[in-house]
């Protein structure tokens, strides 16, 4: 038996008695015992990390005596409802709060929390998804972090013709190097046409399809009222599409709202030649369209953005990329062109990211009924030089930044910056948030892809050498994953805080 | 509520309804109130997957109606002892077996299976252990392995006479993709002396020495009393020491007994220039030195390991190694000699391969007093050529096989061996064991160490390309783990194995 | 002024004096003129360097007072004729052999013998030839061998219907790190179809068409009257077409006359549907259907083929090889399969291997009219297992080789058969032979392709680290360049072989 | 017999028969005998190749008809005592320049041309040269480069004292793809102490020596007479030694002469512990003690050379490197650091960067007896961010460059200012000056490290991807070969410039 002391950031300290082999879930429920705060709204940290349910406090090397954060998570949009929820708790395990925490009878002790745990987790269904483009190797990635998803439950796969009527096992060659879920090799592949889909009744569709396929089938996806999370580059300058990275702008996910029109059925529209950025974006209720940036401007705003929220708006950025054969796809870089070699060109790559970047780190403003719902960051502008190099995965940048104020920040005011970002995807608590958005390292030759790829399970962003300049306000060195964070990991992220919100 | 139907392999079956979110362990627990059974006891499988307690059902993706198949672990060793546990857990446990399994009040089930839980898993303190060269590459695997170990607690670290006086966190440049476990780091690292030894208290040593340093200071850590599991090349060919591939001789241990001598007191034992074949090889009570196998070799016996089982003798093995260069450690091979290069040599690597695999597929004579416990696989003739690739782990070996017997196996005989074999190490069910020793792949292609090397959490062999030969009996080409299996894992798994014969 | 002393193999020196800026060609004037034998029939080495004309003695490092090892390089199909011409060449300059080599007035000495080689190096045209598959990457190293080829003039290059017609310069992305041949870049692309390739007046043509394409086009090329030499697997085992490694079996070549015959007009053959290896091959006079070997089977039998000429019939044969991936062209392997990674597959390349090796190392007797032309080498067995490799250029092997006859030579004698092999192209001094078919090495860790396989500008195979065997007679590595030797240079010198016998 | 027209930059046009086995030495020849001008000042060039004297015409493809462009090279330096020769030459040969050039009696015409160019070309000696360090990858790579070399001999080759006593062949392990030359090989190693070299007569002294050792043993020889060029960092930021790229600042080595006091004998200097930076640089007649800059800064400075002689200074220049691997020795850089990775760090490379090229692209001061002789480049500033790839060779830098003038240049002025740039090493001639300082490319995208490192030999920048910015003026992507241009070459070349300008 040992005890453990949480902290609120109001200085109140909660002394629990607990197991080395409790899980973080169990001390969460002892904790909510004394406190009243429901069990699931709790989030304990210490330094970087966000403790995880079920873990055991043993796993975590958490002893007798430690002290951890303790935060409240209370999403904005979820407020009112939470309101009355926590009331409730309270009067369902508020009588023996006393002795739970002094130890008591190990196996009662249980029974009552677990009683408990029960029935805050009911079994309700998930939500049933689909992914477009899924044997290639963003269709692969959606497939592996879909296996086990709380919230999502895969039941459809699109991909080409050639594909389709094969079992997702057969049609596809998996890259990964993790083995492809039994359940999704099972799955028929199907035409990326809603027409094929009725039977799957999928209320989100992922998709991972190439820019040529995309533009129609993502339309003609959310005209039949689905929410639909893209990988693609098509709709991301769309006047009224958000272009969302999860960590970054999560708050441009309320102009899904703008998209919804009660007044026009899904039946209605016609658009015989979608052009991606003309295209109509007027959806029935419950559809979506969102888009998630190229995979180089992704690791980059992450960064750029606790700047903003700190310094005030950015004036110039220049970034180099160094990126990974696997943002080409499969096949994708032939093996002659980047054995031993860097490729310093990406077609497209240079101003996707000279565009997005200005868009995500803008404004949007819901009250607008027409025309364009985003407002780019004003007085940005952004250099990029793009180059592919010997990688398999993670894309490492050298950046450059100069701030509008003057004077600028200190380098230890943007190291804090950094370091201490909360992302609206963390505070919400949704499942792929990693425990940090940013991992600031002081090591002189980091961060690396082959050892820093997979930092927060590949949803965080690495920044390290930050450093002064003498052009700029301050230089550094980034890396993200970019199958993960800057791929398949964003639009499910994207789809994790929509449902958070209410917005699904 | 679900129901899973366990049938052991004697044909009968046990219905069990539970819950898609309760974890394996919860299912054994349900099971075990059924048939009496010891809940630790049981295995579940479904092909080739040995399902782990700690992960739910639905993560499995168990679903209603679904056999897994059941097994009852009797350790052999431990049979006896056994027979009297398992009547006592039918009486405890007996009594409700009937309302266990129809689901009755779920917060009273789980109370009792917890309850039965805690008790069958009192928290026994771990085995103190330490490793010595514990700042190269292998060192860095053995800390990384041991960091969440249940059953070895790593509390103390040796390196060089430069290192010493460090805490680990600074001695050491880590170069593993995973953090250096924090309780490592906080570590002071030690010289490699047991005299400097003896507050930390450990019954086990692991060794990641280099060969020029192994020899005296594991013989020196042996005889003040610690079991020594070295990964070093100094002990591996002496007569006393057993060569143990933990998946495919673990039988060999049992010459740990013949090594000690109660009449020997370890100050006694003067050995002032040790030379490693021919030390006198006599510890004290509790004390051990047992060497795993090179690298290379150790993939190699895994797979024959099961053809000698099922076929008789070997007669003739070619193999042609391309090996990882984390084989060669920190900072091993430099990049000029390998940035698309092959390296046809490595330095005694062939000699290995060719003298161990025969000690290792030979038998063990504990009744012999004096003289060589080992004797060689008869007939056996090997030849290797090694290679050095530019990968970073994962040796791949192109293998040639011909049997003494005639006719030989067929291909598919061949195959099945492989694929059905569990070694004792899986038997025994210990902590490093994987599901599946070795993992035949159909896929034509395959295995590769980029995909595949982390079968198994690195511990697994995998074969694939199994095929008819013009000039041997069979070729087929294998994959293994070089510094999991290969190196660390392999002297951590011996460990494991003695510790479940009651070796230490 | 330095002395220079020419040793012929029968212990006559001759002494000449020249300037050490004279070239290598001048020296062999010098020495004509003395000796009466004819310059271009003589060949200086020293050690493994057969000395180019163009060189100067300065270049090679030719000082006062060295000796060189002189030899007559008379190919005994032109031995008949070249009795004539050598009579008639000694009457020509013998008279003053005796001033020129005292020094005397150095211009007109140099006048003499520049006249001299004027008369002997008419300028008569180069014979005009065609690539067929000219954009791949063995049809671009086709181009670049070919681009100042002193016998050879490219004309003409073929590609498929969708290059057809652009210039070539546009039509190829160059892959090879030694600019496009500017004569090349300007050249038409033609269909590959001879019907419109009347105006190019080609005697030969090079095809690096891959299998798909080749079947059909080689044989209408070869009805068409050319000489084809091709580097694509569809012929290489058709009874009629020699299948030669032009450091291996240069012998084979005599079969080309055997193709032909005068009373069949090439109008008159029709063949609508040619199946590959039944195809009829009647060709026109002039016509020639020759086929060069994979590229892992050329390397192998290159160091096999003198072990046969010394010590009689191989019995078994072990090859393992690890390839780069310039051998599956562009785009070929694709960066995701090869970065880090080893597969242990290339689809049908251990088939070629094992059937290859057995036709070039078995014999021709163009004494036969019908049937096969070939008897493969009897009772050589030989087994493969194929691997890629993340290497840009050249085949690495580990070869395993049994002698039919008992006892076997010894390591030193096979070390010496290597190392002093001399191949039928060197003896007719073609243009692309390598001073050294094979060259051995006592470096312990090579060959390696980053620093081995540019070895006779990649006409050489590099042989290492010879030692004796558990189980076979002999161990080996060898490397070799694949797309030059093992490609497009093997077919090119097959036709200077093929000319320099008469048989164009 | 075919027809060359050789026009001048005047419009002259001069008409040549010749045949296209002359090489462009004999057609000089020929055009000096018509125009009078001396055969050594002649350039003949097309586009960007300047042809190169012991080419043939058919090797360079020049058919009948074809045009080149004449340029005639008259150094400054040389330019008063050529008046003289060409006097001379025109009397010794304009006589028949009518004849010559009417084809004639073609014996009569070579002899007459021999004649000249063997008086024109004495065999003078080769100066006596020794390489310091000379066992690293950058000592090998002077050894490479020296071996063939028309004015140095490689006499003696210094490392340390490990090395010191065994011959060459044996001491160092070569790591590049062409065989140890075997002179080089045969030399017996000394130690870095000019009290050893006083038998080799060495002149110049090239030093590849480790920044560690390089101080005291630079100077050492240069007080004892030497001229030495050095690639080490140690006295590159002297105020009194010249930091030259000799395709860059060649102007600078007119320092050399400062350097030199007649009034100090060597013997009197005493600079008990050298302070690099501090050292007293007055050295005896005929030494000198000359810099080349870090490799990543060479490629730098050559493409931003001609843009400040085109438009003026440079106000801010930003550079992020992606080096190779060869710049940091053997065995340099692990392999376990950069398979399949990217390290963001390279120890001093960025401060290296930022300073060296305010040093060489700012101006020389001859006339200054005391103080630096060098003042920076003004308003220049420079900002680098460092990484290393896993590239063998060649240096791949995206740099992004603002001018001081408003407006700055088009782009395609920048195109044309670097496309047509000629170094005053090319002016001058010497060896190892390019064909081009700078290869423009308009491929999209390249430069390539794998394709393109070798332009010029290794000798060439190569610049592609010139675009705009939104940052800067301009941004584009070059390449330079490290240890060619970036090390070995630069010292070679610069001791050729100061050789050509009598400096020596």
């Amino acid at each position: 038996m040992i005890e453990v002391i949480c902290n609120d950031r109001l200085g109140k300290k909660v002394r629990v008695k607990c197991n080395p082999d409790d899980t973080i879930g169990v001390l969460k429920l002892l904790v909510a015992a004394q406190t009243g705060t429901k069990a699931e709204k709790i989030v304990l940290k210490k330094w970087y990390t966000i403790y995880k349910d079920h873990i055991t406090l043993e796993d975590y090397e958490i002893h007798d005596g430690m002290s951890l954060e303790m935060w409240v998570n209370v999403p904005d949009a979820e407020m009112q409802r939470e309101r009355g929820n926590l009331a409730d708790a309270r009067v369902a395990i508020g009588g023996d709060a006393g002795d739970t925490s002094c130890g008591g009878n190990q196996a009662a002790r249980l029974a009552r929390i677990i009683a408990n745990m029960s029935s805050a987790q009911a079994p309700h269904a998930r939500i049933r998804v689909g992914v477009l483009g899924a044997t290639g190797m963003v269709g692969q990635r959606f497939i592996q972090l879909l296996a086990a998803h709380p919230q999502f439950e895969l039941v459809a796969v699109g991909a080409s013709e050639r594909s389709a009527g094969k079992r997702y096992g057969d049609a596809a060659t998996w890259r990964l190097d993790t083995p492809m879920p039994a359940a999704a090799a099972a799955l028929p592949v199907r035409a990326c046409d809603p027409a094929g889909w009725a039977d799957a009744g999928v209320r989100v569709v992922f998709s991972a399809l190439d820019a040529a396929a995309a533009g129609p089938a993502e339309l003609a996806f959310a005209r039949a009222g689905a929410a639909v999370f893209s990988n693609a580059k098509n709709y991301r300058m769309h006047p009224r599409v958000p272009l969302v990275v999860p960590l970054a702008n999560a708050d441009h996910l309320a102009a899904i709202a703008l998209q919804r029109s009660a007044a026009v059925a899904p039946a209605v529209v016609a658009d015989p030649a979608p052009i991606d950025l003309a295209a109509d974006i007027t959806l029935p209720p419950g559809a979506a369209l969102v888009a998630n940036a190229n995979c180089s401007t992704t690791g980059l705003v992450v960064a750029l953005r606790p700047l903003v929220d700190a310094f005030g708006p950015l004036s110039r950025v220049a970034v180099v990329t160094m990126q990974a054969v696997s943002g080409a796809g499969y096949p994708g870089v032939p093996s002659l062109d980047i054995l031993g070699n860097v490729v310093p060109f990406i077609s497209g790559e240079e101003e996707k990211l000279e565009e997005e970047a200005a868009k995500i780190l803008g404004g949007v403003d819901v009250g607008v009924a027409a025309g364009s719902l985003f407002t780019p960051a004003p007085a940005l502008r952004v250099s990029a030089s793009c180059n592919r190099v010997a990688v398999i995965d993670g894309h490492t940048e050298s950046v450059f930044v100069e701030f509008a104020r003057r004077p600028p920040p200190s380098i230890d005011e943007i190291k804090h910056a950094l370091g201490s970002y909360v992302s609206e995807a963390q505070r919400l608590g949704v499942h792929s948030a990693p425990a940090q958005a940013i991992v600031v390292t002081e090591t002189k030759d980091r961060p690396q892809p082959r050892l820093d790829v997979n930092t927060g399970a590949g949803f965080s962003v690495v920044v390290g050498r930050v450093r002064p300049c003498n052009l700029f306000d301050v230089k550094f060195t980034l890396l993200s994953h970019n199958t993960v964070l800057g791929a398949a990991g964003s639009s499910i992220m994207n789809a994790e805080i929509a449902l958070a919100k209410g917005l699904l």
